[in-house]
C-alpha cells in the first residue's frame, strides 16, 4: 500500500489516509481478510503521528470497512456485496462511495469536492423529532432522559433576528399558501445540506417538508399503502413503533446482531419495508457497518416494492471520528426513503422534518398525496432556510457538539470506576449510552433504586417490541442534564446500585 | 305574541325580536305552520322601524325557523325533531338554543350572557385551510378564485409585534416539545372563542390543534377507523373529498336539496359519518336551517358510532344577519366533530386548525393517537394565542368583513344588469357566489369564453363528485380580487357571455 501524503490543501491527514484505504477496499485492491499494516508501522512509513493513523483506522472500523482482531491487528471486512452493487455506480457522481473509490485513482480530483468532507461535516445534523418528553419531571432531582436535548444552547438571539428579518421583508406571498412539498428554496438548501453533511445526493424535487416525523410517517402510510408489512429491529425507537402500530401495517421484528438488523432474517420476514437507523441505532447505539448496509440494499434490490426507511435522527452528534454517511448515500437503485429532522439538532419546537423519496415513490406521492397541504408555515420555512443557508446551523452544531462532547466525556469519566460491575455500550455517538449491570441487578431494580434516590434512568425494555424480563440494561441520556446534574446523578446512582444483588 | 322591547342594555332591537320568536318556536309556543304577523304590523305594534323587524325575520329565515310564502307572509317551519331532542337540554347552560328558549321566559337572565350575542359575533371566524391555490396565475388578468382571500388585509404590523414579543419573553420551555393536543392556553382561548362566536361549548380538553385541516382529517381517519363509510353532499368541498378518497374510506354521496344534505337519504346510505358544512356549504352557499340540523342530529343519535363532521370553514364572513351558530352548538349527545381553521380568516400561512372531539372519540384519540406529536410549533401557538386573546383577531375580522362586504356588494351591483340571462345564488355569505346561465351557455362555455378574455371563473362541476355534463353554473370568488379587478372582470365577462348560446 503506497500513497503520498499531500500537505497542501485543506484536507486533514487522517482523512487522506481514511479515504485512500476505503477507496482501495471499495475498488477491490484490498481484499477481504487482508491484514492492514499496524498503525505504528503505517505512521512511520507515512511520517505522521501515530494518532493520525489511529484516527483513520477508527473511522474505517466504525463504518465497517475493517475489523480489529485482538493481538492480531486490523483486517479488511467482507464487502463482496459492495462490488456487485457498485457495477453501475458511474452515474452517481456525487456519491461518497464512488468519491472514495475514485480517491484511490485520482485523489486530487475527488478531494476538490469531497461530498462529505471533514470541514463540511460540522454542518451535519438532524434529529429525532417529537421524542423529548415534557421538559422536566419535578419528581426527579436528575433525569437522564435519552430524549432531551440541551435547550440552554438554543440560539435565541439569532433565531429572533432572522424571524424579525423575515417578517420585515415579508410580502403577502409569504402569508399565502406555499407548495405542498414545502418551499423550493428550503428544499434546495436541505438537498445541499444532505450533500455536504450526509454524503447523499438528491434533487429538491424528491424532498417533502413536513411538521415532524410523525406527520411524514402518516404521509408515508398513504404512499406505501395501508397494508404494508414492515420490519423493525428489537429494540427499536418506540415512537416510530407506535406510529406504525397505529397504521394497518403488520410489524415484523427482525433479529439484530452487533451490526444492526440481520439481512438474512430480513429475507425470511416476507416484508416490503424495513425501518432502520444505520448511523446510530436507537437505543443500542449500533453503527451499521458498510457491509451490512450493502446486504440490506441488496435485499431491497430483490423486489420492486422493497424499500428501506432510514431514520437519520441524530447523526450530527458523533464523538469519535467523522460522521457516518447516510445509508441514502450508498443507495444506487432508489431503495432508500430518508427521514431527517431539525427538531433535535435545533429545538423540538422547530417542527420541521423532511423526507427524501426515491423516484417510484415520488410518482406515487404526486399521484396520490400531493394535494395534502404543507404542514409547515412559509414563515417558519423561511426562517429555517436562512438559519441553514447563512451558516448559523453549522455554527450552532459546532457549539452543541462541544457542549455534548463535554457532557459525554464527563459521564464516561464518572462511570469509569464502575467498570467492574457495569458495562458501557453505545457510547460513540448520540446523546445517550447504555449501561448493563453485571452485579445481579435487574433493569427494574436499576430503575427503581435510582428513582428512590431521585434519579431517573430508562429501562432498555421500554424500547423493546417484545417483553424483555431478563434485561439488566438502562439508558442514560445526557443531552438535557447539566454537568452538575451528571456528577450528582452518577454519585447517587453509585450509592443506589452499590453491592448489586449478589 | 306579546313581549316588551327593552331599550336598556346593549342588545340590539332586532336581536331581541329574533331571540324572542326563536324561543317561542323552540319551546313549542309557536307551532309548525302558524303564520307570523307581517313585518309592518309587528313593527307598528312594537313601535320599532320596519327594517328592524325585517332584519329579525331575515335571520330566522336563514336559520330555518320560519319560511316565507310569496304573497302570504311568514310561517313557522317544521321543527318537530327539535322538541324531541331538546328533552335533556337543561344540562347545557351555555347552549344558544336553550338560551333562546329561555329568552322567552326569562329574557333578562339570558341576555346577561348571551352565548353568541351580536357584539361578540364580530369575533367569529375560521376558514378553510389549504384551499387557496398558488397565488396568482399570470395567464389571467382577473382570477375570480373562490379559494383566495384578501392578503392585503393581513395585519403584518401586529403579527410582527406579537412575534417579537413572544420571542423576547420566550424561555427555553417555548422551544421544548409541547402537548400533543396543542398548548392548553391556546386551547382555552379557542374554546372561549367558540363559545362567544359560534355559540358552541366545549372543554379545552376536547380540542386538538393541528397544522391544517388535511392533517386533522388524517388524525380523524385513525380515530374513526380506516374502514369508515362516509356521506358527502354533491357538490362538496373538493379538497376534503380528495383527502377522504385517499383513505380506505367508502364515500357515499347523499342527495341535497335547498336545505343541504337530505336526512332521509342519509338514513338509507348506511354510513357512520357524514361530512357537512352547515353554516355555509361549499360550493352552493346553502345555510342549513335548524330543522334539517335537527334531522341530521337525530340520524346521528340513531347509532352509537354515528358522527357528523362539521367543517365550519368560513362562518365569519356573513353579509346578511347575524352569524349562523355552529351545528356543534345544537349537539346534545356528543355527535358532532367540529373542525375550524385560522388559515382563511387570518392567512393561509397560519397553519393552525383545530378539531373538537366528542367524549367517546376523545377517549379513542387518547388511547390510539395521543402519541402523535403536535404539528404546530409552540412559538406559532403562542403568537396565535395572543392574537386572539388580546382582541386583534376580532379587530382583524371586523376589518376584513368590511373589505369583503364592499367587494361582495360591488360584485352584486355589477351583476345586477345581467339579471335576465343569469341567476345569482349563494350570495348571503362567504367569499364567492354562484352564477347560473339561463341563456343557453354551458359551464364549459362560460369558463372558456371567460378564459379567452383573460378572466378565470370556476365551473361548479369542479366541486361535483359525479360528472355534471349539464352544469350551467360557475363560481365567482371575490376574496382575492381587487375592486378594480371586479369591475374590469365583470365588464369582460359580460362581453364574453353576451347573447349566450341561443
Amino acid at each position: 500500500m503506497t500513497f503520498r501524503i499531500r500537505t497542501d490543501g485543506d484536507s486533514r491527514l487522517y482523512e487522506q489516509i481514511y479515504e485512500h484505504i476505503k477507496g482501495e477496499i471499495r475498488s477491490g485492491k484490498l481484499l477481504f481478510g487482508e491484514r492492514l499494516p499496524s498503525t505504528r508501522s503505517l505512521a512511520e512509513y507515512l511520517q505522521v503521528a501515530r494518532s493520525t493513523v489511529d484516527y483513520a483506522y477508527a473511522q474505517l472500523l466504525s463504518e465497517g470497512y475493517i475489523e480489529s482482531r485482538p493481538c492480531k491487528g486490523y483486517f479488511v471486512c467482507s464487502v463482496e456485496e459492495l462490488l456487485q452493487l457498485d457495477g453501475d455506480m458511474g452515474a452517481y457522481s456525487g456519491d461518497p462511495g464512488e468519491g472514495a473509490a475514485r480517491a484511490g485513482r485520482d485523489a486530487a480530483r475527488t478531494r476538490q469536492n469531497p461530498p462529505w468532507a471533514g470541514r463540511d461535516a460540522a454542518r451535519a445534523g438532524q434529529s429525532q423529532s417529537g421524542t423529548s418528553r415534557q421538559a422536566f419531571d419535578p419528581g426527579y432531582a436528575v433525569d437522564f432522559s435519552p430524549y432531551d436535548i440541551d435547550m440552554a444552547g438554543f440560539p435565541f438571539g439569532v433565531w429572533k433576528k432572522i424571524t424579525k428579518n423575515v417578517l420585515t421583508f415579508a410580502n403577502s406571498d409569504l402569508f399565502a399558501k406555499g407548495e405542498a412539498q414545502g418551499d423550493y428554496e428550503l428544499r434546495r438548501t436541505i438537498s445541499r445540506y444532505l450533500h455536504s453533511s450526509r454524503g447523499a445526493d438528491c434533487r429538491p424535487e424528491q424532498i417533502i417538508v413536513g411538521a415532524g416525523n410523525d406527520y411524514l410517517l402518516l404521509l408515508l402510510e398513504k404512499i406505501l399503502g395501508p397494508r404494508t408489512r414492515i420490519a423493525m429491529e428489537n429494540p427499536t425507537y418506540r415512537q416510530s413503533y407506535r406510529i406504525f402500530g397505529s397504521f394497518a401495517y403488520t410489524i415484523v421484528t427482525v433479529d439484530m446482531d452487533e451490526h444492526g438488523m440481520r439481512a438474512d432474517k430480513l429475507e425470511q420476514a416476507d416484508v416490503s419495508a424495513a425501518y432502520v437507523m444505520p448511523s446510530h441505532q436507537f437505543p443500542t447505539g449500533t453503527v451499521m457497518p458498510i457491509g451490512r448496509r450493502m446486504e440490506l440494499l441488496k435485499w431491497a434490490d430483490g423486489g420492486a416494492d422493497r424499500y428501506l426507511i432510514e431514520d437519520d435522527y441524530d447523526s450530527e452528534f458523533r464523538f469519535r471520528g467523522k460522521p457516518i454517511p447516510a445509508l441514502l448515500a450508498s443507495d444506487r437503485h432508489g431503495k432508500v426513503i430518508y427521514i431527517g429532522t431539525f427538531s433535535k439538532a435545533i429545538a423540538p419546537a422547530i417542527r420541521v422534518s423532511f423526507m427524501v423519496l426515491p423516484q417510484p415513490l415520488l410518482e406515487k406521492y404526486e399521484a396520490e398525496c400531493s394535494f395534502y397541504s404543507c404542514t409547515v408555515s412559509r414563515i417558519d420555512q423561511s426562517v429555517l432556510n436562512e438559519f441553514i443557508g447563512e451558516g448559523y446551523f453549522e455554527r450552532h452544531l459546532n457549539k452543541m457538539r462541544k457542549i455534548y462532547r463535554a457532557k459525554h466525556d464527563l459521564l464516561l469519566e464518572c462511570l469509569a470506576d464502575m467498570g467492574e460491575e457495569f458495562r458501557v455500550s453505545g457510547e460513540n455517538a448520540g446523546l445517550h449510552l447504555l449501561l448493563t449491570a453485571e452485579n445481579g441487578l435487574s433493569e427494574r431494580e436499576l430503575v427503581q433504586r435510582g428513582a428512590d434516590r431521585g434519579v431517573r434512568v430508562y429501562g432498555l425494555s421500554e424500547s423493546m417490541v417484545e417483553e424483555a424480563p431478563d434485561s439488566r440494561t438502562v439508558l442514560l441520556g445526557f443531552g438535557g442534564v447539566s454537568t452538575d446534574g451528571i456528577r450528582k446523578g452518577l454519585g447517587l446512582l453509585k450509592e443506589a446500585w452499590k453491592g448489586g444483588n449478589m
